[in-house]
């Protein structure tokens, strides 16, 4: 049995194991909700988010003289351990607990007191000098600081992780859509045979596809940026200086370097999260675009003999032990289960939102944990995907320039030169003799062979006349 | 201004078009509710359901001596016009209504007793000799009839419309697996080349997983026929003849000819429609299955000369003006939509059912609608998709010989003759010569042409050894 | 059996009904698809919106000399009265038909086709002077027309029907929001009594919420503003003159008075519709917002007696034929349904949404039919919930004073004046001995009745000291 | 830089860690994969799966004379280990793989093998004497292996968390209804009073909404009985033997005790789940009505004074700091967000599910992650519900006997004796009054004080009469 000292709470005393920071509220939490324990710790990120939050309020209450310089600056120099992240271990409450988090912003009012205790020579447990909720909770109620580190965490996510990642993947289509620009091949319809394209403008219809999504994404962050702090309990504020919400949000956009900002209507702030349920939306608009991206990266790699064939992916690990050329699309495989499990995660997150009740939504912690897993998801497959698939794509020549030479759709381009009917009649022998439109053309009598070459020109076909 | 006469309900009077069944409850409920009209008025299965349970009530009632021999056979009669769907147009409500669906209960309670009053001579809004609530809602209350039409409506339409159409379609799909099973093809996996199969067993593999989903179907019917009938208004029974839901469920029995009986707990059966979750369950699954078979018949129709193109489907409509051969594959998309939009009403469904409070969920119109919906659209895709599509599948023999003699996966049938290295030698040399796996093994000098017919025969490596 | 002409298209002759101006591919479609018939035709938004296009296209492709001014002139005389509705029932098909639309394309060019015929005195199913592809169809295909339209008709339902609706909801709860703004009540957290809050505080959480989801509806709109149209068949334009698509764009916007442009990347707007799927979050989340709203209304107005009760709302059917008071919140309910109707649309659109395939997602009809029904119900339901609901809200000011004076929480504000603990012990006394706070403090002798009026005023806890 | 081994695949040489038994393969995975790496690697429970699953083929195989029994023997030995949990540091992979599980299954095969033959004392990464192919993955391949260690992994967690932790909370909460069968209180529908029911009643219908749930998990395993061990690559178990496929099954039926066994059509068992989709399905079902017994428990607890207030649940952690008797319902909220959790995690699961293509469904990984962390949440949250909330739920006589009385359906008893006009004037007086109603009914002269003891009797209404 570890070593164990006393912590209290209005409920009263608790053991909790010695070498930790954490206090009694969180200790309770630990035996209360064994639930998905380990998988369903908080996200380093979330943790982090705490720890910018404690530290603004701490700065904005000293600025408003609610809270003595030196214990602000006690609880300035111990949140910047939270954030650094090497407190990470004193956070082990899992998402499941109390609908408002508030369990997890005790942990935090707990570890970063404990902290400061200890960095100001006092004794861990004796809430001297530092208080976990006279001093790092001033003027905060879980309500709104919870959902304020929801935001915070959310933010901070998309910008290290999310748009990197994915606009790496996105410049990479970008490179082979502009190097493959003039790479003719055929089009396709309903799976079906169509009209000839360009791979580059194939290429570049995905990119256009993930522009659109990280667009909706960068739409839904105003609302991330709108910060519940300052409305406490109910939304009125009851507990806080009046300027308190609009210094700590100031104090928070100086420590992240994002327009964070107090929400106009805290009442909304705290008894809904429509700003997390709409980005959760433009992820999964986003996993949608990669899903059609990555399925029309393995369809046009399918085969290697028996199937389309166009583009060669890379060859990572052993498809089949006996079967060379069998290159598994395996990074499509991992990207497009990302992307049912970022649709599975935001219809939790929508589901969670519509659940508010009076003056609280008490589906907080689940909700931001899907919106960060999905964030974290995404930008990890994008990055997989670009440095193990996309950058490795090819264009394999000879399978495309076989498809675009066998594809009757090309008879279109005869239309102004024989008329619809002649080009239709020759189509329609190439398909019923199984030969190619060229022999069918010249046997028609409508077409020499050097009009053949003259009229049909493919890559004229891509392009507005 | 058509002719109007006055109705009443406890709420006074309100005047009804004078050609109409409907009351007073009814006309209000028009009024109230102009939310998606004319699409969600009821469908006529849900309308019969409610004329059934009627029916089935005044019959209980009468047996047990709570209602007057002569009235009972007057609401038996008018009741039995409802069934037979000649007064579908006295059903005028939508779905978005009061939560219990209690307008529509009365809606029925209305006609039925001014259909009623109408065969005894007497004046439409008399309430006189059959009233509305006294004789035809006897011993009822919304609250147990309005699901008990609901399961009445989803177990008559699965067994008139859901399984014939789904069985109709399995049935063609078996036959097709039946006659091809010694078509041998290239299998794939991860949409890449694989050893080979017979397209009996692939078309076998679709079979197999509509029975499975049918049989989830069937799963999910002992929750159907269990009927909330005789719980009245909070599941106590309030008011009804003891012995009431056990005869009412037993004469519905006997109606519809399907094993119905009266639920053990009638509390559960009043606030949550846990049966119509399973059962909506049990149609995504369908849809799911659903999707994977037309999907398989897109891809592997697709072409005719650039895609896989190893089954044609029929022709039913012009897909390309000028382009002979390009036969969309439009039965499956249109299938393929609805497996989309049973998904979305699953969901729906779903989340209304977790949405009870105390004694009763107020989501049922909703839940049933898309239930029905579902069934419906599911029976009547089926029966488009064996008429259209299913029953014109033809294997192109040419294309499936072609791909399967280039396929490289048959190099496995050559490792127990020769070994595996040698095989993978040879294999190697075909891929990166691009020649014939059979040219390439007798280049290799470790088999003879005479060999090579005789170790490598494709339908053996279908057959288990 | 009624009358038929014949009529043609590439696979030849078919019947179809002489009153009618529809041709051979609308026939054929009508036979090839019987599914969900009646309940799954057009939205006669979507009608309009094909008439619009075709009007703008006649008039675009007169403008580049493409079409004569002659043909085009009976082109936009034909095309007004699809757009003015009374050619509805000459659009007989459904959702679930070619992916990409092109049965009711055609179905718009031969009805256009016809009825010009008809003004020029031709023969109906001549195709002269006015051909349903040459002419009405020119420089375009089903695959960048049908997008277009569902934009189109999306935008036009908007913009007429959801903004109004939820607009008037809105501007109702903003009056009772500053009608009720000094009337103080219970707040609730967690569902327990907690600070408290104004009435109008309360309801300005609701506007709040709203006018946010309004705003995510907003900023969906630029992609839908984008419209495919100049695409042709696979995003490249062929066929279509270079100007086509921008010119077409401008008629559009013009005939609409909605800012639509001609999309950048047609290869986007053709195998994608991510747009459509942004908007449908946006409409899932405002109804997120307002199953939120609707159920505090539904809970605040609880009882009569053994609930909440601090709201009454109108009572308008029979709730209970017995009980007086017990008023049903119908409309709740109503809206409520509405609201998960819009989650599972919204999953049935962003399912479809992922799923295209090379050039051509083939899923646009099931989503814009999800689109449009989510914003029609939406639209209904708000003018429904705002009518018979919203605009009788009450305060219930006994029972809201009586919740808030017993409520002990209020002792909150006891603590700057006697401190944390003394106030604390009030509270604990009062709950124990189960008597009022203000008899709890008098008798703990440390707050004297003059006192407990002085300092405890509930509405100075609702406002920033 | 730890020191490292050489380990080979097909693909070459490739360092590993010196002190690990995984091989090539794994670690081919682990740089390919870096998504969601330390959340996303496998539960103990899949990994005992693959041990399980290799034990057993072994067992089959060396029945079978494919394998010699000493080298069956050691396989036997390792995968005891792997079974055991010993071994699960050296399996590192995640879910967001390659979506046939290969890796994971070569992972098996690699640390079994390099094990084994660490116990017969030859050098790991030797291949010799057993070989992670030849050896360990002995007539099988992962698209056979993996669905079935899947479907070991799923049915273990069922019999060994699910159904014992949900089973506690039925019980509990069958004991509570059986506690309180007595007790009389108001009964609510639309959140309005109704008539009366008794609080074991009310509890009965969340018992029989849980059994009901459990019941659709019971319909959904015999799927996953169905092992798709056998079939090989594509289905046509192509190098196993024969009989492989019913021996495996029947040994992994023998070492987990559980009905397993060959399914029949191996096709079916590659290329769809849908055995896995019911099952989460069914934990859908089963979240639905965890949610909506949670929710009635917090709104019965809501208060203390200002709510409902007729249940009282236990105080596990402060609320708030200021309000004694203010006991958040934490565990209710836990538990709801596990709920929304499993719906989203079913989203994903099914949506999964319906993408297979041809002989394989390459979301394999995602699938059965989704479904085994839905059941390990519902375990652990119903456990935690238990034990920290169900079994201390306890009824608050005062408050239930006070709403009871005030209750105005209770006049519905007065219907029989003094006729349903008088009642309601009764009733209605009451209302208006705001009297009791037995004051109402005294006071109107139809009853005496002693015929409203004698009429109106709760209880009585509680039972069928």
């Amino acid at each position: 049995m570890a070593a164990t000292r006393i912590e209290s709470d209005s409920m009263g005393d608790i053991a909790v194991p010695a070498d930790r920071y954490w206090g009694a509220q969180t200790q309770r939490s630990i035996l209360n909700f064994p639930i998905g324990v380990d998988r369903f710790t908080w996200q380093p990120s979330m943790i982090s988010a705490l720890g910018i939050l404690k530290k603004a309020a701490a700065q904005a209450n000293a600025e408003l003289g609610e809270l003595p310089a030196d214990i602000a600056a006690l609880i300035v120099r111990a949140a910047d351990e939270v954030i650094a992240g090497t407190l990470d271990d004193e956070f082990p409450l899992v998402v499941f607990q109390t609908g408002s988090g508030t369990q997890s912003n005790m942990n935090a009012n707990e570890v970063i007191s404990n902290r400061a205790i200890e960095m100001a020579g006092g004794t861990r447990g004796s809430k001297t000098p530092v208080h976990p909720n006279d001093h790092v909770n001033r003027g905060q109620s879980s309500n709104d600081t919870f959902p304020t580190a929801m935001h915070i965490a959310v933010a901070q996510e998309l910008a290290r992780r999310l748009f990197p990642s994915v606009g790496k993947l996105r410049d990479t289509l970008a490179q082979k859509a502009d190097a493959y620009q003039d790479i003719v091949k055929t089009g396709r319809t309903h799976l079906q045979d169509a009209t000839p394209i360009t791979l580059g403008q194939e290429i570049g219809g995905w990119v256009a596809q993930i522009d659109f999504a990280l667009d909706a994404v960068q739409s839904a962050l105003p609302g991330i940026y709108d910060l519940a702090i300052g409305g406490t309990a109910v939304g009125t504020g009851l507990n806080a200086h009046r300027r308190f919400g609009e210094l700590a949000a100031a104090r928070i956009a100086d420590i992240t370097g994002l327009p964070f900002r107090s929400a106009d209507n805290k009442f909304f702030a705290l008894s809904a999260h429509d700003a997390l349920v709409n980005l959760s939306a433009a992820l999964r608009t986003l996993a949608g675009g990669l899903m059609k991206m990555a399925n029309d990266v393995r369809w046009l790699a399918s085969g290697p003999r028996c199937g389309i064939g166009e583009l060669t992916i890379p060859d990572n690990e052993p498809g089949s032990s006996i079967m060379p050329g069998k290159v598994n699309p395996t990074q499509c495989e991992a990207l497009t289960m990302v992307c049912v499990q970022v649709f599975g995660n935001d219809a939790a997150t929508a589901f969670a939102g519509s659940q508010g009740n009076f003056q609280l939504n008490v589906y907080k912690p689940v909700m931001v944990h899907n919106v960060l897993e999905s964030i974290e998801l995404l930008a990890d497959a994008c990055v997989a995907f670009n440095d193990h698939c996309a950058i490795g794509i090819e264009p394999n020549h000879e399978r495309i320039a076989e498809n675009l030479d066998k594809n009757l759709m090309l008879v279109t381009a005869l239309n102004r030169h024989i008329g619809y009917d002649k080009a239709a009649a020759i189509a329609k022998r190439a398909h019923k003799e199984k030969t190619s439109l060229r022999t069918a053309a010249v046997a028609s009598g409508f077409v020499s062979d050097e009009q053949y070459d003259a009229w049909i020109k493919p890559i004229e076909m891509t392009r507005p006349s």
